[in-house]
């Protein structure tokens, strides 16, 4: 599912870009993320995600606007994922908020 | 290079996010990707990029504004490596051009 191109509508809309270094301790690392993934998709304003990892990870969360982020990031059991990450999984990352304003694409 | 965080200024500015799936024709893809990163480099108004792949690939590179996009995007070599792009390398891609609002970090 978080493999795929997400299907979003046609902007505007918001795009969270969360690139990030981890550690080496895994310690329910993958658990915490498929759980972020599900819990993300059942709030309001979720659009889709997308995701990769090499060295650097890449996810990209798409929502209906600023509100529906902003209510994502004080949820409580993300709340925990984000304590978690700060002090075990992540050497370093970023978050940055940005408005889409125009997309376009290709399908074979 | 690319598998690092993105040193961007303060936002404002703008965010490309190509997010695609590859077809298993590999012919000159992975020169032409760096080549591509280099090349961008060199262009005026780029900030920075972060890539990584999976199934799915995810680049996001950063810009200054829209006009350097525009100038990137109709460069004549990013042009061929586009057709290449959709006659060999892509089975789909989504390009998203996004204005980066606001943005916090952390790393240890």
């Amino acid at each position: 599912m978080k493999f795929m191109l997400a299907k979003t509508p046609q902007p505007p809309y918001y795009a969270v870009v969360f690139s990030s270094v981890r550690t080496s301790v895994d310690d329910g690392y993958v658990e915490m993320a498929e759980r972020m993934v599900e819990l993300a998709e059942q709030q309001e304003g979720f659009l889709g995600v997308e995701s990769a990892r090499n060295i650097l990870g890449i996810t990209v969360s798409y929502w209906q606007n600023l509100e529906s982020i902003e209510k994502w990031h004080r949820n409580v059991e993300h709340r925990l994922a984000q304590q978690y990450g700060r002090e075990k999984w992540y050497a370093a990352f970023k978050t940055r908020i940005a408005l889409v304003e125009r997309e376009h694409g290709f399908e074979k």
